[in-house]
C-alpha cells in the first residue's frame, strides 16, 4: 500500500521557484494524505518502493526455517562474514587505485603547469591548465549525464535513505559504480571544488550491493548459497559496511568509518553488525596500509610518499590554559554560524541548479563545463594578485622556496628566495591544499590577505560546485574553507594564545563540519584519525558540540535538507510533539477505505485489486471461520498481510484450485520454494491470465505473512511512529477496540508515506497550526 | 503483571552448589512461566521490578501535555543539559579526589616499605605492608558489608540490567555512591588486584540517578523543575551520561567513554543522547585536565605529574611489515581462549564464594581479609625470588635503579647499580604497574621467569579478588594479566618481529579484554585513548577481532555471565532462533489466565485484584458499549491499560463514586495532577478502606493509558521479543486475532519475564531440544 501513483512524472517534475522555503520539497506533492511515490535518486526522478525488512512468517518461510540444516546455517555465516571481508578488500582496492589516478593525473597537470609559469609563460600555462580541467570535467560529466545520473553528487543521503528503507533504484548498479569511479577520478583531478570521500562512500554501498545480490541485475551468479541473501535486511548489513568501509577509506580512518555509519548514515543498528562493521573497515585499513608500502619505494608514479596519517599535525604538543578556551568558544560559534548559513545558501543554489539541469543533458553538461572553467581561472589567476614574500631563512634550503608538484611554499612566479603562499594553497591537489593549511610551527607562512582570499574564494566556489552533475563530495570543500577561517583567526589572535596557527586551522575545519552536518562523535574521531593528535581531542569535542548547538539554532544538518529537497521519504527516529494528538484512526479516516482480500479469493479479483490499486500489501480476512471454544459461529478471522510480490508469482505460476477449498501444506510446497517468493519487481501488467482461469480459486492463506504488526485503532501517531521505525516495518494494520459480531478485524494499514510528518500536515492543516508553538516540545 | 511473588527469598536464596552450569543462575527459579522477580543486586537478594518506559497517555497526561507552555518546554531542555554538565563535573571532580587519595595512600605506604627494605628490615616491612593493606581492605569490606552491600562489585551488570528495564533497588543510592567512592580508594590502595574503572562507572550513576532524583528518598529537593524527571525514561538518559562519564574518568577516554556507554551498556540509544552523552564526557575531560594543571606544581601530595594519556607508548613508531601478522593473530587466539578459560573459572569461584558470603557478614569480611593477607604475602615476598640484573649502562643514572614510590628499574633488595623486575611490577600502584610494563624501548627490562611470575600471580589473584566484598572493576585485573602474557610472547617472538615490546604488552592487554568482556570498538578506542599511538589501531583492531570470535566459542562475556547468575532479567536484543515457532497465544496459555478490570469498577474489586495478585498492569475493558455506527450494540472496548500504582494513589486519596457513572475531565483534574501518579512505591497493604467505601465505585477511565502497545495472539514470540526490546516495553497486550460476538478484547499480557529464553524453556522443555541443534541459526 505504497500509496496511489496517479500523479506522473510530469506533474512531479512541476515545480514552484518562487517558494523556496525550506519546508518545500522540489517535487510537488499532492495534498491527500499518501503522496506519490516519486523521488529525485541522484540527479533524476524515480518511482520510488519501501524495502521490507520484516520477517515474513508464511507456511513456505516456516518450512523452510526449520528444515535449515546446521551445514546450511554455517554457510550462511560464512558467507556472511566472507562478504564483509570482500566489501573491505574491494574498497580498500578501488580507494588506492582513485588515489593513485588522481595524485598521477592532476600531479603531471599540476607540474606542467609550474614548468610554465617558471619560463614566463603565463598564458600557455593558463590554456593548458583550463583545458586540461575542461576535458576532465567534461569526463565525468559526460560519464553522469549519459549513462547513470544517479552517480551525480555524493550518495549519501540517497544511502541514508536505502538504510531508512527506501528503495532507490538504479542507485547501486554496476554503471552507477563505474562511472561514479571514473567521474570522481575526473573531476577531483580537474581541480573541482568537492572532494572524493562522499563518492568513496558510495562506493562502498555499490560494492557492497553488487556483492550482495552476487552480480548485476543483467549477469547474476545463481549461486545456492547467495540465496539466503536474497533479502533486505542482509543487503542492509552489508550497505551498511559498505559506508562504513567508504568512509574508512576516504579519510584512513577506521574507527571513524564505523562511527560515521553509525551515527549518520545508518538507521537500524545491533552490536552484531557493529563487530562485522568494524571488520570490514579493518580489511580496508589493511589493505590501504599494503598499497602504501608497495608504492613507497616509487612504484607508483607520483603517488608514493605518505603514511595511513592523512593530515599529521602530531608533531606540535597541545599546551592550553583555561584563557584559551576564549578562541576555542568563537572558533565554535562562527563554525555554527557559518555552517547554518552555507546550509541555507546550498540549499537555494541547488534549488536553482534544478531549474537548469532540467532543461536537459547539455544543459547539465554546460553547468559542469562553465563551473571548472571559472574554478580555472580563480585557481591560475588569483595567485598572481598575492604578492611574494621571502624565506624564513631559518627553514632547509630545499623548502623554501619549491618549484616542484608539492611543497609548502611554492616558488610560482616569484623570484628565487621568496615564495607565493596564496599559489601554494591553489595550485596543487585539494589534499595537498589542506596538508599546507594545516601545517604546524609556520606562524608567518600565511599572510591574513591571501588568507582571506582563500576563504572567499573556497566559499563561492564550494556552493556553486556542490549541485553540478559529476560525483561530489561535501567533505573536502568544507574542511578547505572551515581551515581557512581558523587560521585566518589563529592569526588574529596570535598575540594572546599559545595554541599553534595549524591546530587553528583544525579547529576551523571542524567546528564548519560541525556547523553543517551536526554530527559529533563521528566526526570527532574522524579528526583525530586525520590528524593524529590526541591532546587536541578535548579542545575538538568543545568546538564540535558548540558548532552543532549554534548551527541547529538556524536549519537541519546538510543532508537532512538534501533529503527534503529530494522528497525522499525518510522517516525520522522520534515522533513530533503534535502527533500524540492524532490517533491512527483518524490518520487512517484520511485514506480511502483499507481493500482486503479473502483466504481463498477468485482469480478474477485478485487480478482485479492488484491492477486497480498500487498497495504492496494487503490483509487476508477469513469470514465464518470456527472459533475457539466456547464463541458463536461466523466469526471473522484476520490471517495476515500478503505481498503484492507474492500475489504475482502465484499469479504467473497459474497455482489456481477448480473449487474454493483451502490447500494442504505440502501442496504448495511442490510448486513454491522461499526463493521464487523472493523475487521482486515483476508487475501485474506483465502476467496474463486467461478469461477461464479468471473464474478459479486462488488459496493465499500459505503465502500470508501470519505475524504481522499490529496497533489498536486507539493508538496515538506518535507511539506508532516510533514503533514502525524501531522495528523496521513496511505495513502497520490498525485493529479495532471493539470486539462485536459483524465488525473487520482489521479496520486500517499505514505505511511509511502515511507516517511522515511533511504528509500528515497536509492532511491535517489544523496541527500544523499548534506546530510552530510546540515546536522542540520534548521530542524524545 | 511482574510475576507472581510466591516463593520468598528463603526459597530464592537456596540452592544446587553441584549444578554449576552456565545454565544455571545463583537463584534457583520455579519452573513456571513467570518466575518469581527476585536477583542479586550486588551482593544482595532484592525484590526487582521493570521500568517503565513507555509514555502512559491517559487523560492526566493527555491534559498535562497539551497545557504545557513554551517556558516550561524550555526550562526542561535547559534543566536536561544543566544536568548532564553536572554530571560530567561531578564525575570529574570525584574521580580526581579518588585519584588523589590512592596515589597519596599508596604512595605513602609504598615509600616506607621501600625505606625499610632498604636499610634491611625485612620482616618490619612485610608487617607494615601487611598490616596497612588489611586495614586498608577491613575499611572498604566493613564499609560494603554493614551499611551498603550494593556497592561490592563492579556494579556494571546492574547497571546494564537498568538500563535494559530492571529496577534495582538502593543501587543507585546515597549510602551506595559514599561506600563506593570510600571503599574503592580502601580497596586500590591495600594494593588488592582489582582495578577503580569498574566502580568509577557505578559513582558516575550514582551521581546522575541522584541528580535526577533532586537528592536521596528522604532528602529530595522539592523543585517544580525537576517534576519533568521524575520518569524512567529522562532518569535511564541521566543513568547512561553517568556511565560514560564513569568510564571517561576512569581511562581519560571521553570517545571511548560514550562508546563503552553505547556498545556495552545501554540498551537504547537515540542521535540526541549520543550528543548529550559527548557532552557529559567532554565535561569530565576538562574538569580532570583542570585538576591536573592545579596539581602539576606539587599541591597535590604525592598526587602530580603525568598528563591526560594514562598510558603513552606514542614515543615508538610503529613499523610492521606482512610477517608480523603471525604474532599478532597469535597473540589474538591466546586472547581469546585464556579470555574464555577466564571467564569460566571466574563463574565457578563467584558460585564459591556465593555459599561463603551467604553465611554471614563476618564470613564475608573474613574472606576479604584472607585474601588481602594473600595478596600481600605474594606481592611482598616474590620479588625476593627474582634475581637481580645490572643497569644498562645507556640509560641514564637517575632512571636505573630507583628507591622511590615509582620508577621502572627499582633497586628494591639489589646493590646499587643493580634492579630488581619484579619489584618494579610488584611494589608499585597498578597505574604503575602497567605503565611498567607497557614501557617501550627497554627490550631487556624483565625477564621471562620474572614475567611469568607476574602473569601466573594475577591469574590467581584476578580471580580469587573479584568476588569479594569491596567495590571491584575488572578492567585493570585483566589488563595486568594481558599485558604479562603480551610481553612475554614479545620477549620469545623479539628475534622475528621489529615491533616494539611495549607494544606487545599492549596488545595482550587488549586482546585479554576482547576475549574475556568482547567488545570491540570501544575497546579500540579506549586502547587508543589510553596509549596514544595511531599506529597501532590496524593492528589492535585485528588482535580484538580475532579474540572477540575465538572467545565466543567457549562461553558468553564476562558481564553476561555475572548478568545470568545474579538472576536479572536482561533482555537480549534478538530472538532465539526456536522462538520463532512458538507463538504469543501459546505462550499466554502457559500462565494463569489474564485478569482484567471494567473501566467503573467496585472499589472492593478493585482492592481484591490489588491484594491478590503482584500484576503492575491491568487492561481496562468496558463491556456493553455502544460500537460504531452500523454494528450491533452489545460490544466490548479495550479500554488501555492501568498501572496498579496509579490505583493505588486513587485508593489513597479515596477519589470514590457513589453511582456507576464516567466521570468527565475537568473532575479528576481537580483531584489529581500528573505528579500525583508519578509517584511509586506505595503498597496496597499501607492503603485502608473502610466497608462502607468498599461498596463505592472507582472510575478507571482518566488514569488509563489509551494507547498501550499491542500484538495479534497469532504473532511469533520472536517478534514480539523484538518488537518488545526495541520500543521499550513493560507490558504487551495479546489481542484476538478473531472478531465475534462477546469474545473479550484481550486475551492475554506479557512481560519482561515471560519472553526471557531462560523462562520460556523452563515451560516449553520441548523447545530446549531443538534449541542446541538450531543454535547461532541466524540470530539476527
Amino acid at each position: 500500500m505504497e500509496s496511489e501513483a496517479s500523479t506522473g512524472v510530469a506533474e512531479a517534475e512541476e515545480h514552484d521557484p518562487e517558494s523556496n522555503s525550506l519546508e518545500q520539497p522540489l517535487l510537488k506533492r499532492s495534498p491527500t494524505l499518501s503522496s506519490n511515490p516519486l523521488a529525485l535518486v541522484g540527479a533524476k526522478v524515480s518511482h520510488i518502493e519501501s524495502l521490507d525488512y520484516e520477517i515474513n512468517e508464511n507456511d513456505l518461510f516456516k518450512h523452510d526455517w526449520r528444515s535449515r540444516s546446521k551445514v546450511q546455517v554455517l554457510q550462511y555465516v560464512f558467507l556472511k562474514w566472507t562478504l564483509a571481508f570482500l566489501v573491505g578488500l574491494l574498497t580498500g582496492g578501488i580507494a588506492s587505485l582513485i588515489n593513485l589516478a588522481i595524485e598521477n593525473i592532476a600531479g603531471l597537470k599540476l607540474m606542467v603547469v609550474t614548468e610554465l609559469v617558471d619560463k614566463g609563460k603565463y598564458l600557455t600555462g593558463f590554456a593548458y591548465f583550463a583545458g586540461v580541467n575542461l576535458v576532465l570535467t567534461a569526463v565525468g560529466a559526460v560519464l553522469c549525464v549519459v549513462f547513470a545520473p544517479t552517480a551525480a553528487g555524493p550518495g549519501i543521503p540517497e544511502i541514508k535513505a536505502y538504510l531508512n528503507g527506501v528503495d532507490t533504484p538504479n542507485m547501486f548498479g554496476a554503471s552507477t559504480l563505474i562511472v561514479k569511479i571514473i567521474g570522481s577520478i575526473g573531476a577531483v583531478s580537474a581541480g573541482l571544488d568537492l572532494g572524493k570521500e562522499g563518492p568513496l562512500v558510495h562506493i562502498g554501498t555499490c560494492i557492497a550491493s553488487l556483492l550482495g545480490n552476487g552480480g548485476t541485475e543483467e549477469y547474476r551468479i545463481k549461486w545456492k548459497w547467495l540465496r539466503y541473501f536474497n533479502n533486505d535486511r542482509d543487503r542492509r548489513d552489508l550497505i551498511t559496511c559498505g559506508s562504513a568501509s567508504g568512509v574508512c577509506a576516504a579519510f584512513r580512518a577506521p574507527v571513524g568509518g564505523v562511527l560515521f555509519a553509525l551515527e549518520e548514515v545508518a538507521t537500524w543498528w545491533r552490536s552484531a553488525l557493529l563487530w562485522r562493521t568494524f571488520f570490514s573497515t579493518a580489511v580496508v585499513v589493511v589493505v590501504l596500509r599494503a598499497f602504501m608500502e608497495f608504492c613507497n619505494s616509487g612504484r607508483c608514479g607520483l603517488f608514493g610518499k605518505g603514511g595511513l596519517i592523512l593530515f599529521d599535525v602530531s608533531d606540535v604538543t597541545v599546551s592550553y590554559h583555561a584563557m584559551d578556551l576564549l578562541p576555542v568558544v568563537v572558533i565554535g560559534i562562527i563554525g555554527g554560524v557559518l555552517g547554518g548559513l552555507y546550509n541555507y545558501v546550498l540549499h537555494k543554489v541547488l534549488r536553482l541548479y534544478n531549474l537548469i539541469n532540467e532543461r536537459g543533458r547539455i544543459h547539465k553538461l554546460l553547468l559542469a563545463l562553465s563551473v571548472s572553467l571559472f574554478t580555472s581561472v580563480c585557481l591560475y589567476s588569483l595567485p598572481f594578485v598575492a604578492s611574494c614574500y621571502p624565506c624564513d631563512p631559518s627553514l632547509p634550503d630545499d623548502t623554501c622556496p619549491t618549484t616542484g608538484r608539492t611543497g609548502n611554499f611554492k616558488q610560482f612566479n616569484c623570484p628565487p628566495g621568496y615564495y607565493n603562499d596564496l599559489a601554494s594553497l591553489l595550485h596543487s591537489t585539494s589534499d595537498d591544499a589542506v596538508r599546507n593549511i594545516f601545517s604546524t610551527s609556520t606562524p608567518t607562512e600565511f599572510h591574513p590577505l591571501s588568507l582571506l582570499i582563500f576563504f572567499v574564494l573556497y566559499c563561492v566556489l564550494g556552493l556553486i560546485t556542490f549541485g553540478i552533475a559529476v560525483p561530489s563530495g561535501l567533505f573536502l570543500p568544507i574542511i578547505l574553507m572551515g581551515s581557512a577561517y581558523g587560521r585566518l583567526l589563529g592569526l588574529a589572535m596570535s598575540h594572546y594564545t599559545n595554541i599553534d596557527q595549524g591546530l587553528y586551522a583544525v579547529l576551523g575545519a571542524a567546528s564548519l563540519m560541525a556547523g553543517s552536518m551536526r554530527m559529533t562523535v563521528s566526526l570527532c574521531v574522524i579528526f583525530l584519525e586525520l590528524t593524529n593528535n590526541l591532546l587536541l581531542l578535548p579542545i575538538t569535542m568543545i568546538v564540535l558540540l558548540i558548532s552543532k548547538t549554534v548551527g541547529d539554532i538556524f536549519n537541519p544538518s546538510i543532508y537532512e535538507i538534501i533529503l527534503h529537497l529530494k522528497g525522499l521519504p525518510f522517516l525520522e527516529a522520534h515522533a513530533e510533539p503534535w502527533m500524540r494528538n492524532l490517533s491512527v484512526r483518524e490518520l487512517a479516516a484520511a485514506k480511502p477505505s483499507v481493500v482486503t482480500l479473502r483466504g481463498v479469493e477468485k482469480v478474477a479479483r485478485v487480478v482485479e485489486v492488484l491492477q486497480n490499486t498500487t498497495h504492496n500489501g494487503f490483509p487476508v480476512v477469513d469470514e465464518g471461520v470456527v472459533p475457539p471454544v466456547g464463541l458463536p459461529m461466523g466469526a471473522t478471522e484476520l490471517h495476515g498481510l500478503v505481498l503484492r510480490s507474492h500475489m504475482i508469482a502465484v499469479l504467473r505460476k497459474k497455482w489456481f484450485l477448480q473449487e474454493k477449498r483451502r490447500t494442504e501444506e505440502w501442496e504448495v510446497r511442490e510448486w513454491f520454494t522461499s526463493v521464487d517468493l523472493a523475487e521482486r519487481g515483476k508487475k501485474i501488467e506483465q502476467v496474463e491470465v486467461t478469461e477461464e482461469e479468471m473464474e478459479m480459486y486462488v488459496d493465499l492463506h500459505p503465502f500470508t505473512n501470519t505475524t504481522p504488526h499490529t496497533v489498536v485503532e486507539s493508538m496515538s501517531v506518535a507511539k506508532a511512529v516510533v514503533l514502525f521505525r524501531q522495528v523496521g516495518l513496511r505495513h502497520l494494520l490498525i485493529v479495532p477496540k471493539y470486539q462485536a459480531a459483524g465488525m473487520s478485524p482489521v479496520t486500517g494499514i499505514l505505511t511509511r508515506q502515511d507516517l511522515r510528518a511533511h504528509n500528515i500536515l497536509a492532511a491535517f492543516p489544523h496541527l500544523a497550526k499548534s506546530k510552530r508553538r510546540e515546536k522542540g516540545k520534548m521530542n524524545q
